[in-house]
């Protein structure tokens, strides 16, 4: 059965079956808004998914792009230090999709969901030629100021939660047609966001944070703009794994350290602390120092590969 | 040029230029996250727009699809009597797009911000096949119980602010291929939701409110559903205007009242009131009855042609 043959009502009826309303949500899906309760100011973020773009249908199955969906989007909140606590989708997608598809992927967005501790309370659904995904996060500040990117200072560690590289290995392997190592693959597939570390930072103090969704060196460069400092990462504190070295050696010679410094999509959270207060898990990856903003690795700009991701380009 | 040969990231500069943050906005465009604050509950809501599904590149212009985007998202936000403070907007859309469209687009989203009285606060930007708009809401229920669509009790009387069949009546003439009456193709183009009047509404102490964006039939039906009601129209208090009166005599001899009762997109705003309680400037247009949950229309079921729209439909 297609999508345009099960319709839009029936189709929001087997997405939104079951879910409740507890907690922080006052009133789920089901009327013209949802209603959240917070205890603090609110951070929002959006982010948009599109097939052939950020996901295509024969690399990631449906579940994984509602996985992904979600996960990308909350890492956002992370990145403000802040509760996620609700979160609404919209799905475009032609009438020709087969509606085991749409459920598939309303399941991996509802267990993604339960992993970041966050609940759907609304979204919509239309037709489209294209598979396009829009989410929503909300999130509770509770009473602490935002992690901004603006908030580094001299004198500070570099240290980050979650991890790098692994995403970007998943898309070479699959952008040369091969399926392992696995590891990288489904780390392309659905990415792991360290929950729950976005709330850690803020009560350990930090002062910036940001998730990296564009690649280390990109997004650290968000911060060094932002907080008029230099940013010097110490290679040696990257976590090169094996997987990554495989990919690397196969693929003519490559530097793991280039998946590492300019692969995005893993969504690991980056920021800076005072050099004491660098909370339980985090591992320290760089110093904060003064002079004209900008990004050094081992002391040094980053002459390799450049970084980063630019829609629309050729 | 076009948003291919921009980039990404000029894309957003241009799009977010000048944009500051005030009032409820602690932090607006340009970090993880935007950061508002509120005084009560928030109320969220999020909308999708596809191009040649929502609208036609040659029937609406980019300035008038901005503004469809925001008003008809911040509609929903009314509907629960909340007080709509932000707004996050992700547009995807063809490389080949040009720059000039998104650029109108854009700065229609912000002239119907600012009519709404909410800020821009974030989005995304992303190529795509195809122009996808997703706007959400974000309002600030201050203290007040949200309405929802199941409060409405026997003995209150239906009313309503903003108008009905407009667009409709646009879409019928646009869709033979005429440009006038100018107003309702205007109407189509634009909506004009009663902004603040979602606000008067729950200060006025109504216990159901909904806005009409399926069509008048439709969307009381979800009241009538939600509260257990019976919902009866009285026509006569429909203000069936002249351009509709001109269109329904033009096409086939049709009844303007078709437009009133099945036409949405004007996104009125229409709720249950203790009779004695209705605000200035609503229309009275039925009462709530007991009875097995349905709407009438001069106390008959409509035999008309079916109202609502629901898109994967053939």
């Amino acid at each position: 059965m297609t999508l345009g043959e099960l319709g839009e009502f029936a189709l929001i009826e087997r997405i939104t079956a079951g879910l409740g309303a507890s907690g922080p949500v006052v009133l789920g899906v089901g009327d013209d808004c949802a209603v959240l309760r917070l205890a603090g100011d609110l951070a929002v973020s959006t982010d948009t998914m599109v097939e052939d773009v950020h996901f295509r249908r024969d690399w990631s199955s449906a579940h994984d792009v509602g996985r992904k969906a979600v996960a990308s989007c909350v890492a956002d909140a992370e990145a403000m230090g802040a509760v996620p606590i609700g979160l609404v989708v919209s799905l475009a997608a032609p009438p020709s999709t087969p509606a085991e598809w749409a459920e598939q992927f309303a399941a991996g967005v509802r267990e993604e969901c339960a992993n970041a501790g966050v609940q759907l309370v609304g979204g919509d659904t239309t037709s489209a030629a294209q598979i396009v995904i829009t989410a929503t996060v909300l999130a509770d500040l509770g009473g602490l100021a935002p992690l901004t990117r603006g908030g580094a200072r001299p004198g500070q560690v570099l240290a980050m939660a979650g991890r790098l590289g692994w995403a970007a290995a998943g898309v070479a392997v699959l952008g040369r047609g091969f399926r392992s190592p696995r590891a990288v693959v489904v780390a392309h597939r659905v990415p792991e966001p360290p929950y729950g570390q976005g709330r850690e930072a803020a009560e350990a103090g930090a002062s910036a944070l940001i998730d990296v969704s564009d690649g280390l060196l990109a997004d650290l460069g968000h911060i060094a703009r932002a907080s008029g400092v230099v940013l010097d990462v110490d290679t040696s504190a990257l976590e090169v794994a094996e997987p990554q070295k495989a990919v690397a050696a196969a693929i003519g010679g490559g530097d793991p350290l280039v998946f590492q410094l300019t692969g995005g999509d893993d969504h690991a959270l980056v920021g800076a602390f005072e050099p004491d207060r660098v909370p339980a898990g985090w591992r320290v990856i760089g110093r904060v120092l003064t002079g004209d903003p900008q990004v050094l690795v081992d002391g040094k700009p980053w002459d390799g590969p450049s970084a980063g991701w630019q829609h629309f380009s050729p």
